[in-house]
Parts: C-alpha cells; structure tokens; sequence
C-alpha cells in the first residue's frame, strides 16, 4: 500500500518550541515576579486568548500599516476576533465589563502569551509571554510610584544586582504638551508626533545633532538609507529639546538650545505649555515618593528620552532597562536595555465607559528577561535530572520489570494511595523501546538518569537486581586512564554497578540516590 | 468637547475570565499533575498555540461540518494557519520536525489552553486546558498500561478516593476489526464508522433495543427527534454487539445476540476477524501488566463500549471517569462522568515521515477535573487572604504612608535586597483611591485585608500608629449583640484595634498576622 503524500513538519517562522530547561527556568521567574506582585497587594486574573477585535482597539506602534501587527480572524457569526496583542486592551474590556463588581482600586496581575503578527527576527517571536500588573481607578502619581519600586524589587528578587538595571521614568504630558504648544498638537498631526516620539527614542543612540535632522529634514544614514524626518522648523526643534531639560536642574544647555524660547502666543499653545509644566510637576511629586521609600537614583530616575511606543499612554511612563553589555550581533559590546516597561493610559478603560477611568500599569517581558537572566548565570538553564530507568533485559518479563517500577514511584504512598509525611518520591520509568542493552544504556544517558536497576536470568535466579550507578560510572570512566592501582579501580567499579537484594530495591535505590 | 462612540465592553461568547480563587486553584491542580508526571519520568515540552492548519491535520470527530471546529486564519503570505485544537497533533510535528534529536523513547508532556471553534454551552468552552502526556517510539501495549496507571495515580494524587474513579480501557482494533470484517472498513463507508462509533459510544446510557435502532434503521426519541442509523443489517447489528463481550469470560449473552455468528467468507473478512483478535490480545497483555503492578479492576478495567471520539487513535484507547454522581440539569442526579481520555495513534507521526512511529498518550481536560474536585472538597477555591492596607488618612502625607508600605513590604529583605532566610514576605499596599475613611474600610473588607493600619494627626503626634485587626472586628462585630459584659466587650475591642509605636510597625503587624 502507497502512502499518500507527506505533509512537511515545519513550524511557522517566528513561533517558539521550548524543552524542559527552558520551562523549568521559565517557571522559576515566573513564581518569583508572581511573589513581588502579590507581596504588592495585587490579586491574579485571567483573560482569554482571543477578544473581539474592536474590543482590543489599535494602539500598537506600527501606525503605517494599519490593521497589521494583529491576528485576526472571522467568527461563526462574521464578527471579527483577534489573538489578544498585550494584556492591557483585554483588561481594560475586563474591568469595564465588570465594573460593579470590583473592588477599587482594583489591583490585578496576569501571565500569558500574546502575539504580534510582525516580521519576526532573531529574539523577535510572533507569540511571547508577558506578566503584567495594573491598579485601577487611582488617579494619583502614588499608583504609578508604586510600579517603579515594584518593577526594581522584581529585578533584585530575580537576582539582577542593584546598579545591574535602572527604571527610567518619564511623563508623556512633558513630550506631548510641548507639541500641543509649537503647533502640532490636532488629530491630523498625529503622523508627525509618532516622528517626533521615534526620534527622541533615539536619544540614547545617536548625537544630538542626528536627533536634529530626524525632528527635521530627515536623515541620511552611513549606508545610504534615508528615514524621512518630522518636517518640524528650527524654533520648534529646539523647544522640544529644550523641553527635555529637568526644570529643577536648571538648564544645563546639554543640547546646545538658545535659552529662553517663547512658545507661540496662543490659547492651545499656553494650554501645552501648563500640561508639559504639570508633567514635570507629577515626574518630581513620583521621584519624591520613591526616595522617601529609599529608592535612590540608582534604582529608580527620570529620564526624558524614555518614549515608549503604545499609543494609549496618557501620563507617566516607564522603562526598565538593564545597564550591563552583552556582546552584540557584530561581537561588539551593546547594552542589555530594555526588559520591561509600562505606564499611565487613563483614556482605555472609558473607550467602553460614559467616563475615564484612571489606570496604570507595568509589563514584564518575560523571554528578553529570562535571556538577561541566563546570560547572568541567575537561571538553572541545564536539563534537570532524569528518572531511575528499569532495563528490559527479557521481553517476556515486562510485567516483572513493571511492577519493580511500579514499587519505586509508588514508596512515598501508603497502601491507601497517600503520600507518607517526609518520604519523597522517587522518578522511575521502565524501558519501553525494543533495542538492546547498549542502546538502553545510551538512553539513560540521554535522558540524564540517576541509575539504571537491570535483571537479567543469572540475577532473577539468585533473587537480586544489579544497581548501575550511572553517575559514578562516568567519573569511573573519566578517571580510568589515570588509575594505576587496580584495588583502587575495583572499589570504584563496585560503587558503580552493584548487586542487591531484589525485596530491597526500594531502599537501595533511596541509598544509591542520596549519592 | 463630545466623546467618540462608545465600543461595548463584551467578551466573545464560550470564552472565560477567572479571579483569583480558580487561578490558584488551577495551580495547585496544574502542579500536582505535573509531579505525577515526573515521577513517571516524563519531561516538559512547549510548542506555539499557532501552526500551519495542515500541520494538525483535520482530526475532531464532527466530521459532519469539514474545516469547522478549528480558528483558522490567513498569514502574511497566504499560507493558514490554526490555534491548537489539541495537545497531540503539535506533538507529532514536534517530533516529525525533530526527530533525530530526541532520545527514543521520548516521554513528554505539555499543559496549555487549545480552542475548539465549537458551539459553546453550560461547562463547554471554546478554550480550554489540556495537561497531555505521550510516549513516542514505543510500539507495545506497556506504554498503554503505563499511561492507564498514571491516569489512576493522578487522580489519587489529586485526592479523588479510590473507588471513586475508575479508568477503562478499550482497543480501537477490537471494534475495528469487527467493522472489516462486516464489510464496512472500506474510506468510503467512513460515514457508517463513525454512526457506529457515536452508537456504541451511547452503551452506557441506553438499553440495548435502542442502540440496535441507532446501529440500524435509526432512532426516534421521546420528544420526537429522530438520528439517523447506520443502516445495518441485522446480522451485522449482532456481528457488532457480539464483538463486545470479552472473549476469556466466555459468552454472557448480554446483548441477547444468537451465538456462534459467523463472518462472510472472504480474506477482508478474515483479516478483519484476526485484528479483531489482537485487539483483544492486546487488551489482555495491558490488563495483566496492570494487574502485576498491583492496580485491581476498582481502578483500570476493561470496558468494550469506550471509543473516544478523535480519528486518529489506532489502537488502545482509554477514559478515566468519575462514578459518582452530582445534580444534573434537571436536578436528577447523574454520573459526573470523563475527566481525561487517551490512546494510541501510531499514524498521526506516520503522516510528516516516511514510516510510522507509535505513539501513545493521555490528555487530562482540566477544567472539568476541577469542577469536580471543587465538588468533592479537593480545591481551594475561597479568596485567597488580602494583603495588609497603609490606609491614608491625610493626602499630604502620602509620602510617609508610602514609607510603611514600602518598610512592610521589605521587611523580609536585608540591606542589599536579599532575603532574610526563614522570614516571610509581608503583603501590603497603600490605599490609592479617593475616599474618605469608611469606603477605605471597605476597601479593606472586600479585599480580604487581615489589617488595616491608619495613621491620623493625633497617632502622629505621639509617634504612633494603630493596628485595626479586621478579622478580630469582625468576629467582635458579631459577638456584640450577644455580649453582655463591658469589660469583656472593651477587652475584645482593644484586640480588634490598638496603638503601636510608629517604630515597632513591621514587628507588631508580624505578631498580629500570627494571630
């Protein structure tokens, strides 16, 4: 009979498969940063995968391909649903759903994948974990202090020291009061002011100079590529750069900006200008609060160039970024940057209601983490340890190699099923392929196990087991060539294969395990 | 200035939200399992929630609607893709796509939401949570009776008593066979298959007459709904039901069927009689494995009318079923019923690769095991304990409020934020509303806050703080009607809330947690 033709095993490009070191590491940090958000009062909740479509909103970056960034798909009833893109639209449905019935401020955290349909690239996936908190209806800049210092205690309980990451905090009022006031500030601007976001997020990369020619003409790169600029005059560059300043720091003409520019005489322009001046105020009132919980700059410090790129934040913003290198695609050293961020979007919530509710909230971007981590060497990342493996050593004797299996995962149990206080269990499998002994041998290597428990008709008839100690048999084997003494080599190798009495397997395998 | 039109806040129907008490109670169901697993020596894999559609195959038994069942959509460049309708088919392109790397055997398991694009009802939603478990490259029936005990374990591990559960098991060849050897087995009678599957799969719930109409001409029910039948022949209706008695307990003649029928005389027949045979074999080599491992028929038995819908299974399949009974719909009781299903599908891997590759596995739908075990008792399932509220009684002095929180919260810490070994974290928040003093107090008391510490002028004055012991009031509260004695009342109330010096804060909201 003719097969019919072979499906390709293949998975989508920019989509993950992970193994058991992975999970395990994952796992880990997962507890840890649930343990932060709970000692912060937070409370977990849980979402669906998929919302409606109109419900999620559209508040990804990517404002040149509209509708792009998300999967989406039709319903039964032709209603469009999408796989949820972060974990702030479908808790701003949650909360506006169940409004009544929460207490606020409503203070919750939730852990999942999310998906971003986007032109994947190394350590860019198109479905990924994030591990969000938020607090509800607290309009106040404490709500948003409170998610700075949770966001450094998350690190330090991870185990990134202190002066390894720093949270910048910014205030998007300061940023977009200041366009309001030069002039660009109505919905047909909005095209120019994601140029003008972009271009200050790239304070940290390139000179001032560069910055310049990306709020204006544009900019030429060494490679020739042109990235069209915000278009914006020279009295408007420079009052955004000027606006960057820190007011209680004095201006420290760090970007070479004529003191004293005057916005332009107008209603919307003096209401810009008091927004960016109560953005500085709220940025100050936060850094107060954290100081006087003990969080110096080291941990926790304001910084104007930090964007963020969601459309929905309304207030402060904020980034945690870790400050070490890494070497980079080039073998070059580049900073870790960024492994989280968040911020205020009071207008999401009142999308569904009559009015706003004030909302904040942070998020942890759990796979770029556990990469800083393992490159920290703060992760287990090894394959943990494998089961004790009971050999085949006679096909027509599976049930007696079962029940020696059975009787090792089943010690820690009592005859009615419970598990005895103190006693652990032991990990057990029996060797289901149906190679032969050397190719059993080589699995319990693969699978990184303990001890292999083998009987063959010479053992069965005297009524024991052999034991093989497969961890002392590899050191054996790597001290072999230098062992001389050959009383020496055969105590070695008696601790590492041994026989012992079939009715004691349990207890020589608990022996043999304790190392 | 006039809002845009408001979206409806509305989550896509057979889609869930879950609070805290079910998210912990997952957890600790999701772990249990998990050790279970382990001790079995199987490892954790993850593949994505998205794969190519034609990667998972079309599997789900409502073959009456093709394509449907499954959320499909269109990438980038045009290829489908689908959301997981199962753990097993993305298992068997993980191991297609990666089947030289993996040491065979390979034991895994894997737990995550998989969607069902299906019509929603009471307990049935369109995600959901599997915890799978499967052994690929193990062709014998030990690897089936190893997935039956495992099943039995995790339910006793859950704390579900013996007696209480039970797991039977069937062999996909025994009803198979039969069906060849009547002369249905040909693709295109895969209609009439499938009748006859859903027909035996009703054994337990109709007397035999009725399933013989289902098996035959159909059936027409009380409220006058009429299923359609198989449309066969009596003596194949009897061929059917006569395949059903297991053969070493000779013939019981349950099904009233005249012994001794015999198949037509052809070699599809008799190859069908013969795969009807081993189907058989097979079942009686697992009973006897299970058997010698100590597990009775009060916990794995064999039961011929369990089918379990998915195609691909080829060869045993099993349910473990929970035999006790809750109120159904209709307030009669009714046997709660499967919790988990699994079996052999020696093709599913077959259909990426040249030749076949046996595999085996069990799926536990978690959802339902909760609800069950919830019934029993077996879960948590009240609110976890809130954390201690900062209450705030004066808005200029946020910042030092602010500072009781943060001192509570690090009190576990030392002064490189490491933790102290042997002390535990506090939870504590800063009440970040608005209201005045008594919505705070019920802020507290919806939270399910143990303490609430408040700070006034005149506690400030004299360097102190008051603790207000929420769970001693509310027992106060409830006493003081029946309270008679004053100084038993002021006794009961100076527990319920006291002063502390502002010093002492962290010490004496331990002692007070302590109770």
């Amino acid at each position: 009979m003719s097969k019919p033709e072979l499906t390709k095993a293949r998975r989508p490009r920019g989509l993950e498969d992970r193994g058991p070191a992975a999970i395990a590491a994952e796992r880990q940090m997962l507890e840890t940063i649930r343990q932060v958000y709970e000692r912060y009062g937070f409370e977990a909740v849980e979402t669906p995968l998929l919302e409606y479509t109109e419900a999620l909103g559209k508040f990804l970056p990517d404002q040149d391909r509209p509708n792009a960034g998300v999967f989406s798909l039709q319903d039964d009833d032709e209603q469009w649903l999408s796989l949820r893109y972060d974990l702030t639209a479908p808790l701003a449905r949650y909360v506006a759903e169940n409004f009544d019935a929460l207490a606020k401020p409503y203070r919750s955290y939730r852990v999942g994948p999310v998906f971003r349909n986007e032109k994947p690239g190394p350590g860019r996936f198109r479905q990924f974990m994030q591990f969000d908190a938020d607090t509800v209806g607290a309009a106040g800049v404490t709500a948003d202090a409170e998610n700075c210092m949770m966001f450094a205690d998350a690190m330090e309980a991870l185990g990134i020291p202190r002066g390894s990451y720093v949270v910048k905090v910014n205030n998007r009022k300061v940023l977009d009061g200041v366009m309001e006031a030069i002039g660009i500030g109505r919905p047909e601007h909005a095209g120019t002011r994601l140029t003008v976001l972009r271009a200050i997020d790239k304070m940290d990369k390139f000179p001032v100079e560069e910055i310049r020619k990306l709020l204006g003409p544009g900019r030429l790169d060494e490679s020739g590529d042109f990235t069209k600029g915000a278009g914006l005059l020279e009295v408007q560059i420079n009052n955004i750069l000027l606006s960057l300043w820190d007011p209680l720091n004095g201006p420290d003409n760090r970007f070479g900006v004529p003191d004293g520019i005057e916005f332009p005489n107008s209603d919307w322009s003096r209401a810009g200008a008091i927004e960016h001046e109560l953005g500085w105020q709220d940025l100050h009132r936060l850094e107060a609060l954290v100081r006087a919980s003990g969080y110096g700059p080291d941990r926790i410090r304001i910084d104007p160039s930090v964007v963020r790129g969601l459309e929905y934040y309304t207030g402060p913003v904020y980034e945690v970024e870790l400050t070490f290198d890494i070497p980079g695609d080039d073998g070059k050293p580049m900073r870790f940057g960024s492994v989280g961020g968040g911020g205020r979007y009071d207008g999401l919530i009142g999308r569904f209601r009559a009015e706003n509710v004030p909302a904040t909230g942070i998020s942890i971007g759990v796979s770029r983490l556990a990469a800083a981590l393992a490159h920290l060497g703060k992760l287990k990342t090894e394959t943990p340890q494998g089961p004790v493996v009971v050999t085949v050593m006679d096909k027509t004797r599976i049930a007696d190699y079962q029940t020696m299996v059975s009787e090792l995962r089943n010690a820690h149990l009592d005859k009615n099923g419970h598990p005895k206080p103190g006693v652990l269990p032991i990990r057990a499998e029996l060797y289901l392929g149906d190679s032969g002994f050397k190719a059993q041998m080589k699995y319990c290597d693969r699978r990184n196990s303990p001890l292999a428990i083998i009987q063959g008709s010479d053992e069965a008839a005297k009524g024991e087991v052999l034991i093989k100690d497969l961890v002392k048999g590899a050191d054996l084997a790597q001290k072999a060539k230098t062992i001389t003494d050959r009383d020496e080599y055969q105590r070695l190798s008696a601790q590492a294969q041994y026989a012992v009495k079939r009715a004691d397997l349990v207890v020589e395998v608990r022996k043999a395990l304790k190392g």
